[in-house]
């Protein structure tokens, strides 16, 4: 069997994020179809990671295991024939038989859009979180210095288990703002994330942004490990799965 | 009776333009419906200029006469709460009886956006006209100062008319590319257009980046005044209404 990898585009907006469920709209079970119907061949799918609901991806990687003779180029141009326009293929390529699209990942880069202006603006319906008030970027980019590193994220993490190892790696939280756009990207890069960490430490740091939490209070969130003490998760249609290395 | 203006910022995709026609989905007629369902009272909207079918707008401007004495600036936020989330009001203000949004707009500035890259993006869907070749811009730069100016622009209007006066006047064409996300924007500032004429200019543009037709050529085509010998009309999908001053 040969391994092809996959990186993968979408807009999150219409499917039910990307692991496949019952009786649900996924991006995984779209592509998988997509594939049966263009190949005549059953393939199973393995992502870096699930996207939620709603969440989109610049780029998600994902392999899968083949019969198929078609040289590996090939997939992304017969995918893309079939697939709805929000799904897209951006590469495929062959690989060898040690690759695995989540196990063999070094870090994954997530991006949280968000809008800074009180003006509204329906081109970011659906893909960036608008916040009014103008956000102290500077404040927030002390905050990411606090989050950096090598904690125990509980008090940024959906499902607390007791027996869970809640500890996890961020390589670099950057901040950045397009002054033209009043864009502001926070983009966050790890090994591994818990479930809605980063849409809840993007949360957390728009709070600081706000000025509703300062610096200290962040500290004292990520010390004592309750969910209850950080921000709420933010919405799931600003979020983008943006890079996976390997 | 008050003048009141709005800007308005609208995704055009899913309606067939600006212009109010019998039984067809136009922003005008929504924007109008909603006024009558949130303050009982019928208005006219006079625009800027019809936008085509599709064609978005990141600033339209229009203007209305109203008995209402509702302070200026609520009558956004009014029509907000009513509206599709594709089309925002992003200013009001009231205005002295002389203004007119078409008569007294000095220019008007569209956007036409190309995606430059082999890759398909779905973000760009409805959104940017795809072109894989690389664009040469040195050369569409070139062909932008043949165009700039006021001349007799035939050649690049849907409908010629004989009786018609085809002489217009383009302040600016500035072609900008960004090269992280391989967006090239075409704005064409000018007095007032002709019909498809920015779609039609884009064309030729493009025709030039892609070293199909020269910058002699180009003068050939304006000189002309034959719509045959210009390029295609581009999708509406691609262009943006995005400023017009008074």
């Amino acid at each position: 069997m040969r391994k092809i990898v996959l990186e993968i585009a979408y807009i999150g907006t219409n499917y039910n994020g990307w692991q496949k469920q019952p009786n649900n709209n996924t991006i995984q079970e779209t592509i998988e179809k997509c594939y049966k119907n263009a190949l005549n061949e059953d393939i199973t799918l393995y992502a870096s990671g699930r996207t939620d609901a709603g969440v989109h991806a610049y780029k998600q990687v994902a392999h899968f295991e083949t019969k198929s003779t078609i040289p590996a180029e090939k997939f992304a141009y017969i995918l893309n024939a079939k697939l709805p326009d929000d799904i897209r293929i951006t590469k495929s390529c062959e690989v060898d038989e040690h690759f695995h699209a989540r196990f063999s990942a070094k870090c994954k880069t997530y991006v949280y859009k968000v809008y800074n202006s009180p003006i509204p603006n329906p081109f970011y319906n659906n893909r960036a979180l608008q916040i009014e008030k103008c956000l102290n970027i500077k404040k927030m980019r002390q905050g990411a210095k606090v989050l950096k590193g090598t904690h125990d994220f509980t008090s940024f993490c959906k499902t607390y288990k007791e027996e869970k190892d809640c500890s996890r790696t961020i390589y670099f939280i950057k901040i950045k703002k397009d002054t033209k756009t009043n864009v502001i990207n926070i983009e966050v890069c790890g090994q591994g994330f818990l479930r809605n960490m980063v849409r809840i430490i993007c949360g957390a740091l728009i709070d600081v942004g706000l000025e509703k939490t300062n610096i200290q209070d962040l500290k004292y969130i990520l010390e004592n490990k309750d969910r209850k003490l950080a921000s709420k998760t933010l919405p799931a249609y600003a979020l983008y799965l943006s890079n996976v290395k390997y």
